[in-house]
């Protein structure tokens, strides 16, 4: 649906690429951090999205010849847009597995590449690492609490827009079963679901009627839409007619969709009529502004509902709506770098870099992952960022590196995933973490330390830059 | 950059239009309404944005073959996916200017089409007009306050994916100046706009270097960021150096960025430090996690910047994310229709509708919109759509009807605007509204009004309702 060009991005990485295009950082090889600062939701954990989608663009970028045209307006210098003409990104790229479970203050993907194709990349990176990661960790909120009840994406009428075309794909990773946004669908490859609207309904003289239409023309995976009317006085004794009648047809209702009124207590009326109806088959499905704590609140009070249709909080990453995800440099000009900042917590880590999960002898997360520099294969002691006091020794911990190698000179190198076997595999490493991380009220801090070599590093480069000012 | 096409919708829209399409209401005409319920950012008016862009989209909006073969897989009727190949919006829309404050429950635009092709554009219709409302809305209040000094979007990194394509769009209609994002800006005429990034200076071996690179490169819009080592005992010094030297090529540093710290207090110091060195045409700019509340204050203590760069809150919208438009049946099958609901405030209004604004004999905005039928041309007494013993009589107003038909038999009527004029347009509507709808704290309730007819027909069909069930 969406052809994304090399001018997806802000108008500054192009000057910048500019001047190091006329300079003799032409050929400098350039590596960036991309990772946060703070956890969305205020949760103790992020679900990382949108890598596989992002590195299939990154092959395919370019800039196409009307943006060519439109930069030249721009005031370009004519060589420089020459130059982008042939524009590839040719880096290399390390980054952790799409659905892991993710923190802030460490790497979560790292770009190596030649300085003007690294800085070309930084807008587009963000804007689809940052939002995917936002949406899916919503997604895995809610379905922490859907006690595997069916999550559907509703989301695409309230979705910022285009924004909603990789909502649907960031949700199926955070573990929504299906969505109602049907080109997300063709393009991701998701199950794709729906119900009807009250317009449907009311554009029939009575609902009855309208019911029984529906059933006849989709069979297969009817849903009948309650609320119109009045749920328990007219919606139910209709859908229960309409029900009986597809059974001697041979068929079966699938579900009733309450769309309004306090969904708990409507639910369970719903259930006993249907129950006493004989109908214990039929599902009921529930929407209208949902989210994880709703869920959460419905189903303590045994609201008997197994289908949730999720909508703007899904797919907007309400109340969040952003996730700060940075790009930062760590190595140019065949230095490393940092940047210092008055707060010494926002002060980079330099080099390229190895991040380690730190797990107990049964392969059980203790909730800590370790920084290194590139070319440790072991950390000893990991030390906290900032607070030099505080360190602690691994000795007898197992470490796993979680970041690997998947694009090479601009070339893909790992296999496409199904987005359900992405989702897989996010469900098993959010299982590996402790429960105390998955809590919403106050969870538990996820420890991030740095090994001793590259703590060292830091520092030198901390103490030249105070002596050159 | 985006080739929307008619899969951009909800899987329910195209069951439900099945069913249509195999019924005898095949050839039924159908009027929907859009409007929202709730203001965004509990503020005193909106600014509708989106339209002339949806228009244009729904001119061109078809399947692709890609979207039909997906569609077979998908338990769609063949006969139906047939008659989709050939599926073209040949509605008639009327709709209130791009650009004009809005309010809520009362309609913004209504569609009139075959009820087919009427529901198949909804859910396009709800993305693209609520999330671009939602950002225009914004860009005004940041607007508001930004007392003239110019607005530059910086966006795109934290958007909501590609959704940050029309939050540039919509953010000019606001009163954003100019973007960062070229794609938005090539596509949409929008001035582009950048700086540097701290990873620029990091990748110089001192800051001066940097700084003396950049200007030889781009003169024509030099702006220094200043913040990467210390403000005032580095970047401010080196920015001084520079700009002295490019007086001397002939050349004007445009200006210096602040995107850290305490802006409103390091604006004086720098502006202090660039009027002392004879620079006082050197503008300031800064960033940093802006929106409108941030900026009041910066110039409620008097900061001197003259550029604000706002990103994340601007172009999600937050800390909304959302507008809670929605799409409800008012005609079908030759009868008007309406949902009623439990709640008398969520029923809608049946019938095609005209709305006016009230103003006095001055021409000046009353704070009032009375919904009236679409063939009344004058409403004598307005009735609040609930409380039966509250009217005002509109004797000696003026009354200016804001709907009018922007598209006949799927054709836009309405030429093409820049957004530079819709901008020019909604700031014109917005001077006209009393300052009481736009203070961001508990603003004054604009009020909307139902003429007599329009009450009558609509408790009418309550009353039928009700005695149906």
């Amino acid at each position: 649906m969406i052809n994304f060009t090399a001018t997806y991005t802000d108008q500054y990485q192009l000057a910048m690429a500019q001047v190091y295009f006329k300079s003799s950082q032409k050929a400098d090889r350039a590596v960036f951090d991309y990772f946060f600062r703070k956890l969305p939701f205020q949760g103790g954990y992020a679900i990382f999205a949108g890598l596989d989608h992002l590195l299939e663009i990154l092959e395919d970028l370019r800039f196409s010849n009307e943006d060519l045209e439109f930069l030249k307006k721009q005031h370009f210098d004519r060589d420089f847009i020459a130059f982008l003409k042939d524009f590839r990104f040719r880096g290399k790229i390390r980054s952790v597995k799409e659905g892991d479970v993710v923190f802030p203050n460490r790497p979560v993907l790292q770009v190596e590449a030649n300085i003007i194709e690294a800085q070309l990349v930084e807008t587009i990176i963000l804007n689809l690492l940052n939002f995917q990661t936002l949406i899916a960790t919503k997604a895995s909120r809610i379905n922490l609490v859907a006690r595997g009840n069916l999550l559907i994406d509703f989301g695409l009428r309230r979705a910022q827009g285009p924004g909603g075309y990789l909502a649907s794909r960031a949700a199926v990773i955070g573990g929504v079963s299906a969505t109602s946004n049907v080109v997300a669908g063709k393009d991701f490859d998701i199950s794709v679901s729906g119900t009807m609207a009250h317009s449907f309904i009311q554009s029939f003289d009575d609902e009855l009627t309208a019911f029984k239409c529906f059933a006849q023309e989709r069979p297969q995976d009817c849903v009948l839409l309650v609320d119109t009317y009045n749920t328990l006085e007219s919606g139910m004794p209709n859908a229960i007619a309409v029900a009986k009648e597809m059974e001697e047809r041979g068929d079966k209702l699938m579900a009733v969709r309450l769309d309004s009124g306090d969904l708990a207590y409507l639910a369970k009326k719903t259930r006993r009529l249907l129950d006493d109806a004989g109908l214990d088959y039929v599902k009921i499905a529930a929407s209208n502004q949902l989210d994880e704590y709703v869920i959460k609140s419905i189903l303590e009070q045994e609201g008997p509902i197994d289908i949730f249709g999720v909508g703007t909080n899904l797919v907007t990453g309400g109340p969040d709506g952003a996730l700060d995800g940075v790009y930062k440099l760590a190595w140019s000009g065949g230095k490393p770098r940092i940047k210092i900042s008055e707060s010494i917590t926002k002060t980079t880590l330099p080099h390229r870099k190895q991040v380690f999960r730190i797990k107990d002898s049964h392969g059980k997360c203790i909730g800590a992952d370790a920084i290194g520099l590139y070319n440790e294969t072991h950390i000893d002691t990991m030390y906290h960022p900032f607070e030099i006091t505080k360190k602690m020794v691994l000795k007898g911990f197992e470490q796993e590196p979680l970041m690997e190698t998947v694009m090479e000179n601009g070339k893909k190198l790992i296999a496409k995933q199904s987005l359900t076997k992405i989702a897989e595999y996010s469900k098993q490493r959010l299982s590996e973490l402790p429960i105390e991380y998955k809590r919403f009220d106050n969870p538990h801090l996820y420890k991030i330390g740095i090994s001793e070599a590259l703590r060292n590093e830091r520092d030198k480069l901390i103490r030249e830059s105070k002596r050159s000012l």
